[in-house]
């Protein structure tokens, strides 16, 4: 590094080059590429989501706005919730951001700094360790544990990492990369440990919708927390309804803390378009019915990819259970970045290197099968001729 | 504070309420308000702006995107500060964010975290101090001086403000609220000093076009930098092109910061819509005769409100050189938060008191004039009784 990086805040210079961004970059411009590799599907956005934002930009919403989102769109998100868990929210309860991350981005600055902890399950969505790193404090992960049946989390381990600088714990479920979704049972018992450590839970329930046993959601820290938990929600747009580029996402979190998360949105964006957040409200208060086709999509993606890689006794990965990733390991093979780089390469299949993802996915890739049954059953095809050469 | 509050990290619960919002939200609803507190136009984004998006919309740009900003951006920012300074620029110097402000955080994570110290003049726009604060440094506020003829910055002074914990040193020519602008020789200046103890400079430089002298520009660092500087530009959509609301802006940054301002934006927002790229592309290519109407409209309306309040003898007040804000003090009275609540109260006139852009802004009042003359004349009769009383 020359002098002018070098002469940058640390945390800043250290802060990672996303592991699935630069295998993207290394064949972004390959010919016949089938794009698996990053977390969105296929669809654009439905038009009826695209039509209320230019009804918001005809009417001229392009003023600053309310902080912490507008009123109609914090309550339909109240009441997005309350059907979803079958209880009363209220708007207090949820404020806008601009896209998950950011959401992400002010629970860590809610929580921790310097010297602190924050612990999470290994792996997982890589954004996460590296806001904290940025914040000067440090991700600890706990490697989940890896058999043909499933990942599961060891939550004894998980709190046997917790130290006197511990503040808070990240859970990701259905889980980004590994479809592991935790039950009600462990969601419970994580609420309690922390309830007894005083530590603050992060939740991270962006794809709750995406879930492959029939069910309509996956078990939420909704279903166990009581008024005065330390929980976080981080959540998105992006998945639900086809809106990835729009950035625009939400934050859950006790409604004492409204003054606090205001101050932390005026000082890093200030808010969100007026306009955007019109398109948002017509996803939440019309958007069930996209959303389930787009859950049945990705369960038909699956399948397709499932059926084809069982053909080849080099592959091995657990069912996913949610989010829409299949993350698959292919014996002989343990550099996954090579391994990435290597197969788009020689079939023009985009997939993200497992070791993005933590240590615990080295050796692993990952294909987001949330992609129509055409460019599926092409890349399938491309893989199996790979694998059996 | 109750429990929950307690239980957050030291510096997110400690930023500050913005002053401007805590007088907004005390009158936001009164009856015959005439806002002139915060700093925007009354004019929507003009159509050429918002067809663009639509475009955009249409085609579908709603896809994850580049996170420095889609190329064609990139290249319209350094085909526009071509032409604004007179000599090449390339696409890899400019990053586009999600606002101004988050230009500003980004400039702030680059450079300073725990223990280190940010200089900047007071008054000044206080999101710059929030969020020194919030990386858990600190803000020196270094007082300018005010005479009728105008304010001033005493740069010796602002220099021996620097400590060994100084990382940067952050300016706003013009200045949001006073109107100060700084020549080219007190860049220059500035710069020399910087550069010989190996500070970093954040220019603001946002309201570069709104100068009142005739000029089509203010002074900028661009015109005295040499490559290897270290200087950090923030910029915004939001006053040129009327696109308060959008949430869309500019980092300038030397080419080499590259991939460390991507990580940034990587872990913060990750990228801006592309279909509000598009919209931003038509601001810079097409956006020249509408960003000249506004300065003349601004100029005029700076005009029409000293006419009216030079009739007062209780009124003191600097000529703004430029930004879109009127400065002022009235006779008698110390506290201007109970003076700002005072005003809207009584005369439906809503301005932002001088307390919350710092120490040495207390006693003074900002009124915007980016406004229809039909407001600011009926703004600035209502002002001349309250003042005649």
């Amino acid at each position: 590094m020359n002098e002018l990086p070098m002469s940058l805040r640390k945390e800043a210079r250290e802060a990672p080059e996303s592991g699935i961004v630069e295998v993207v970059n290394f064949a972004r411009e390959r010919e016949d590429l089938i794009p698996l590799w990053v977390g969105e599907g296929d669809l654009k956005t439905p038009d009826f989501i695209r039509e209320a934002a230019y009804l918001g930009l005809d009417a001229g919403e392009t003023f600053y706005t309310y902080q912490r989102g507008i009123p109609e769109l914090r309550r339909a998100l109240a009441d997005y919730h309350s059907r979803q868990y079958g209880r009363g929210f209220t708007q207090e309860e949820f404020y806008v951001t601009g896209s998950g991350m950011q959401a992400m981005q002010i629970a860590i600055q809610c929580v921790a700094g310097v010297g602190d902890e924050v612990i999470l399950h290994d792996p997982a969505w890589p954004n996460l360790a590296a806001v904290v790193g940025i914040m000067g404090a440090r991700a600890v992960p706990v490697p989940m544990r890896f058999s043909a049946d499933g990942w599961s989390l060891d939550i004894d381990r998980m709190f046997d990492a917790v130290t006197p600088r511990t503040r808070a714990i990240y859970l990701n479920s259905p889980c980004n990369p590994t479809g592991w979704v935790a039950g009600r049972e462990t969601l419970k018992a994580v609420l309690d440990r922390a309830r007894q450590l005083g530590l603050w839970i992060i939740a991270d329930e962006v794809y709750s919708r995406f879930v492959y046993g029939g069910e309509a959601r996956a078990p939420s820290f909704y279903d166990v927390a009581e008024k005065g938990d330390r929980i976080l929600y981080v959540n998105t747009f992006s998945k639900n309804w086809a809106m990835t580029g729009w950035r625009i996402g939400w934050l859950g979190a006790p409604a004492e803390l409204g003054q606090i998360i205001e101050n932390l949105i005026q000082y890093s964006t200030s808010g969100v378009a007026g306009f955007m957040q019109r398109a948002a409200i017509a996803a939440l208060n019309d958007g069930d019915n996209f959303v389930e086709e787009q859950v049945t999509r990705a369960k038909a993606g699956s399948t397709l990819i499932r059926e084809v890689l069982d053909n080849s006794e080099r592959v091995e990965y657990a069912p996913p259970q949610g989010a829409f990733y299949l993350f698959f390991k292919v014996m002989g093979f343990d550099d996954s970045r090579e391994l990435a780089k290597t197969i788009v390469s020689q079939t023009g299949v985009g997939l993200a290197p497992g070791a993005a993802f933590g240590p615990a996915g080295e050796g692993y890739l990952r294909l987001c099968f949330a992609r129509s049954s055409r460019d599926l059953a092409q890349a399938a095809e491309r893989l199996q001729g790979w694998l059996s050469r």
